[in-house]
C-alpha cells in the first residue's frame, strides 16, 4: 500500500465526498430521536463528546474511521510523543525539530514517552516550586521587605494568548493578593494601560520570549523597564524572564531568576510549559499547575485510541474535516458557555490557524485540498444576542463546537423564576445545539430556520485547572490529529515571516526619511507609496 | 425600469460576475504602482481609506458605481434617516418600524432630518447632564455623602457590546477616579467576579435593556441587587435604568434615574444612544460624549454622496460585496491596530452578521446571492503572532479591512532602535497590507506566498471621542448600504427567537424534573435526549 500522502488518492476520502452528496438530514422529523442522541456521544477524561447534532450517519462514521486508519493519524501522534523530528517540510530547509509540548505534563509515569525532555520539564518545574516558596515565605521581596502581589506578563502571540486565556479561566482559584496583568501589542498605549494602574513596587514582571529576539515583547520591557527605573525601583529586582537557554535573554544579571523553554516546543504550544506555569504558578500556587499538567497528561494518553467513537481528540479532527472538506464550510466557530473561558477561543484560533493553516505537504507540495478553517467565536449566552442570527438564518453555514460545564465554578448563583443562573446557561447552550439542527417550518418567511447546521456539545462537569488541563489538550492534539490527516506540517510557521520583513523595511523608510530631507525609498516603489498614501511621509 | 430587487436580475450585478472572471492581479511584479496606490484612497471625516490593494480596477469600481446607483443605495439611506419605515418585510408581520440611530447625533444643524426623534434624545442628553453635574457636584452621593467612582453596565448583546468597545476605545479619556465595568453573560461567574472586585458603597449600576424583559440583563440585575443588600445597601440610591419608556422597567420606585430608548433604534445601533451615553458620560464625562455624537453626525451627513470614491461607507460596502459576492469569500476580518479598539471588532461582529445574516428579502423571498459574511478580528500586531499564518499560506483567502492612526492615544511612547512603538505599528500594518497583496515567489515552496489577498487600510489622525464616533458611524452606515444593496431588511433579528423557545422548553424540563419523580419530557423527545445526553436528567 502507497504511503499516505493527504486526502487526495485516499479511497476514504473518495467515500467521504460520495456521501457528502447527501448527508443526514438533521431537520427532518424524528431525526433527532432520543437513541441517536445518547448513541452519538463519547466519553474521555471528565469530558462528553455529544454529536447526534452533525450531519454522521453509520456510514459516515465508518468512512471517517477508515480515514484515520489510512492516514495513520494515532501512530504519528504516538511518534510525536516519542520525539520524531516531524516539524520539518521533507527535502527543503526547515525547522527539523522534535515537537514535544506533551513531554512537559508526561510526569505522572514511571516511563515517559520521552524521558529527557520530560526531565527537563521536571527540573524547570522544581525551579518554579522553589522560587514560589521565596514568594510566599518572604524571602523573596521587594527593597522595602514587602511580599509581590502582582506580576505582568510581556509576551505575545504563543507567550501571550495561552497564559492570559488559562489565567482568566483559572483565577477564580487565585491565591490571596494575588493578581496577574498582561501587555503583548507593541501599541504602546497597550503599556502605559497596564503599567498606570498598578503599585510597580510590589509588581513582578515576567518577561517571555523564547528566542529572546521578539520585536514586540524587547520594545515593551524597554518600556517597562523605563517606568521601574522613573519610580525608583531596580528592574533587577523585579523582572523574570522565560526564554531559550543560551539565547540573547538568558541573561541571569538582567532578571531575578530565569525559567527555560526548548525548541522542541513551539510559542502555541507552550501554555503547559514555563510560559505558562510562571504565572499560574504565581496565581494559583504550584500545586494547582501540577492539575493542570495532570489533566492534560490524561488526555495525551487517553489520545492513543484508535476507535474514533472512543477518542474525542480524533473524533473532534475528522468531524471538522467531514464539516470543512467534505461539506465545503470555511469557518468553525467555538462558543464556550462559560464567561472563563472567554479568551479561550482566542487561543485556539491562534493554535489551529497557526498550525494548520498551510498551503503545502509535509513533501513542499501544493495541496489540492483545504487546510485548516478559520476559527472564531466568542461565549454564549453573549454571542446569541450577537451573531447567531446569521448562524441560524444567514446564507453561510458555520459549524460550531460548543463547549460547557455541569456546575458554575464560583457556585454563586440565584434562582429567578425557578432555575438558577447555570440551568439558564446550559438550556441555552443545548437550545442552541437543538435549533441549529433541527431548524424550524412556518408561513412567514422570515420565522424559517432551515437547520442542518451542524454542531456538537463539549460538556465537563466543573472548570478546575484539571479539567482545564484535559480540555486544552483534547484540542491540541485534535489539531495535530487533524494536520496528520492533512498531511502538513502543523508545527512551523513560515507565513509570518514576510510581513516582518516588509516592516523591517518600511520602519528603516521611516527612519532615514527623519534623518536625510529628499529621501524616497530608494526604489521601493510599492511600500514608499504606501507610507505615502497614509500620511507618514 | 423595474424596481430593484437585490443583486439576483441586476446589470450591474451580472457585470462585476464576469468581471470576476479574471480580478486584478496584486502579485504581478509593479502591479502596486505610486500611481495605484495614490489614487485609490478615498477621504472623509478624517479618516483614509487605502483600497489600493484591493482586485479592482477601472472596469470593476464602474460596475460597483453602476451597482450602488441601481441599488438607490444612498436614496435608501437618506429615506432611513428620515424615518422611512424599513424595518419590515413586506406582505408578511415583522416589526415595522423606524431606524432612527442617526437621529440621536442629528443635533448639530437647525433643520435635522427627523426633528421629533432628534428632539427626544436632545431631552434625554439634557437629563443626563443633570445626573452627571448631580454626581461631579456631590449633590447624588452614597448614604455616608461620598461621591460615586465606579458604574457596572448589566446589559447583553447590543446593551454590552458597542458600549463596552467604546469605553475600552476612550477610557485614556477618563476623568480622574471614574471607572466603569461591564456583566453581561448569564454565566452567575461573570457577575461574581465584577462584583466581588468592587466597593459596592461607591458603585452605581446602570441596567440597560430596551424591552424590559432580557433574560440575562433581569437575572443580572437580581444578582447585583442582592449583592447590595448583603453589603447593606439600599439598591434604591445605586441602581440606574436605560430602558423603553412605558416597559416593564420604567420603574422610578426602583431605581435613582431612568433613561429612555425608544422603538426606531435597535440594539445593535444604539451605543450613540443612551446606551452608551450613561457610562461614557459617567467615564468621560458630558463633552466627550458630545464630540461622539459630533463625529458621527458627520459621517452620517457625508454617506449621503452618490460618488463611491467619496464615500468611504459606501465604498466598503461595495468592496465587500465584490470580495464576498463576487470573489467567494465567506468571511471579513477587521483588524484594528489600535489596543484600545480591541473590542471594537467583537461590535462589528455583532452589528453586522445580526443585521446582514439573513436568507429572505424585503419581499420574504429566499435569496439566491449571499447576504452578510462571518466578520471576526483581533488587534494586530497581536494577530501576527496568532492566525496571519492561514491569512498568508493558507488555502482559503480571507479579505482585510485593517484599521489604523498616525498617532498613538497616550503619546507614551520609546524610541528602540530608531523608531517608536507607534511607528512599528504603523509599518506592520502597512506591511501587512503590502505582504497580502503582492506575495512572495521562493525556491522554497514553504516561503512562497500566494498574494492577491484582498485587503484595504482605514486610516485615521488618533483615537480621539470625536475620531471614534466617525469610525463608529463609518461602520454603521457601511452595514446599513450593504443591507439595500442586498435588499435585505438589516434591522430585525427573527434568527434569536427559536433558540430562545427552545431554550424557555429546557429550562421547563428542568424545573418539572426536579419537582415531578418520573417526569420524562412529556413527548418532547430530541430536548429530552438532549438533556440526558449532557447528563443534567
Amino acid at each position: 500500500m502507497a504511503e499516505y500522502r493527504g486526502l487526495a488518492g485516499s479511497p476514504a476520502w473518495e467515500e467521504l465526498r460520495r456521501l457528502a452528496k447527501a448527508p443526514f438530514d438533521l431537520s427532518r422529523p424524528g431525526a433527532l430521536s432520543r437513541e441517536r442522541l445518547l448513541a452519538l456521544r463519547a466519553e474521555m477524561a471528565g469530558f462528553s463528546l455529544l454529536y447526534g447534532t452533525e450531519r454522521v450517519d453509520g456510514p459516515v462514521l465508518a468512512a471517517l474511521q477508515r480515514l484515520a486508519d489510512e492516514s495513520g493519524a494515532v501512530e504519528r501522534f504516538l511518534a510525536m510523543k516519542r520525539g520524531a523530528v516531524i516539524n520539518r517540510i521533507e527535502g527543503y530547509e526547515s525547522e527539523n525539530r522534535m515537537v514535544l509540548h506533551t513531554a512537559v505534563r508526561d510526569l505522572f509515569r514511571p516511563d515517559p514517552c520521552h524521558p529527557q525532555a520530560t526531565a527537563q520539564a521536571q527540573a524547570e518545574l522544581d525551579k518554579l516550586a522553589r522560587f514560589l516558596d521565596g514568594v510566599a515565605s518572604g524571602q523573596l521581596v521587594n527593597h522595602r521587605g514587602q511580599t509581590f502581589t502582582d506580576m505582568v506578563l510581556i509576551g505575545i502571540g504563543g507567550s501571550d494568548l495561552g497564559p492570559r486565556a488559562l489565567y482568566l479561566a483559572l483565577q477564580r482559584f487565585s491565591l490571596p493578593e494575588r493578581r496577574v496583568h498582561f501587555i503583548a501589542n507593541v501599541d504602546p498605549d497597550d503599556a502605559a494601560q497596564v503599567l498606570g494602574g498598578l503599585d510597580l513596587s510590589r509588581t513582578l514582571v515576567n518577561v517571555v520570549s523564547k528566542s529572546g529576539s521578539t520585536l514586540e515583547t524587547l520594545t515593551n520591557e524597554e518600556l517597562a523597564r523605563a517606568a521601574f527605573v522613573r519610580a525608583g525601583l531596580d528592574p533587577g529586582r523585579h523582572f523574570l524572564a522565560v526564554t531559550g537557554k543560551g539565547g540573547p535573554m538568558d541573561n541571569p544579571a538582567r532578571y531575578l531568576a530565569s525559567f527555560y523553554m526548548f525548541d522542541y516546543i513551539g510559542g502555541r504550544y507552550s501554555v503547559t510549559s514555563m510560559v505558562g506555569a510562571v504565572i499560574l504558578g504565581f496565581a494559583l500556587g504550584q500545586e494547582a499547575v501540577i492539575e493542570l499538567l495532570r489533566g492534560a497528561n490524561g488526555v495525551d494518553q487517553a489520545a492513543e485510541e484508535p476507535d474514533i467513537r472512543g477518542n474525542i481528540p480524533l473524533l473532534l479532527a475528522l468531524l471538522g474535516i467531514w464539516n470543512h472538506n467534505a461539506l465545503g464550510c470555511e469557518t468553525l466557530a467555538i462558543l464556550p458557555y462559560s464567561q472563563a473561558l472567554i479568551r479561550f477561543t482566542a487561543h485556539l484560533q491562534q493554535c489551529d490557524m497557526e498550525s494548520n493553516g498551510k498551503g503545502i505537504d509535509r513533501q513542499g507540495q501544493t495541496l489540492s485540498e483545504k487546510s485548516g478553517p478559520i476559527v472564531w467565536g466568542e461565549p454564549g449566552t453573549n454571542g446569541q444576542h450577537a451573531f447567531y442570527q446569521l448562524i441560524h438564518q444567514g446564507t453561510t453555514v458555520v459549524p460550531v463546537e460548543f463547549i460547557g460545564f455541569q456546575e458554575s465554578q464560583f457556585g454563586k448563583d440565584l434562582e429567578v423564576q425557578g432555575t438558577s443562573s447555570q440551568d439558564k446557561l446550559l438550556a441555552n447552550l443545548l437550545a442552541q445545539s437543538l435549533a441549529l439542527a433541527t431548524g424550524q417550518e412556518h408561513p412567514n418567511p422570515n420565522r424559517r430556520f432551515p437547520g442542518n447546521r451542524p454542531n456538537c456539545v463539549l460538556i465537563g462537569e466543573r472548570l478546575t485547572p484539571l479539567a482545564m488541563g484535559a480540555l486544552l489538550a483534547i484540542y491540541e492534539a485534535k489539531i495535530a490529529l487533524q494536520g496528520f490527516i492533512w498531511n502538513i506540517n502543523s508545527f512551523d510557521q513560515e507565513g509570518v515571516q514576510l510581513g516582518k520583513v516588509l516592516a523591517t523595511r518600511l520602519l528603516s523608510h521611516l527612519a532615514q526619511h527623519r534623518a536625510q530631507p529628499g529621501y524616497d525609498g530608494g526604489g521601493d516603489e510599492a511600500g514608499w507609496a504606501m507610507l505615502m498614501a497614509a500620511g507618514l511621509v
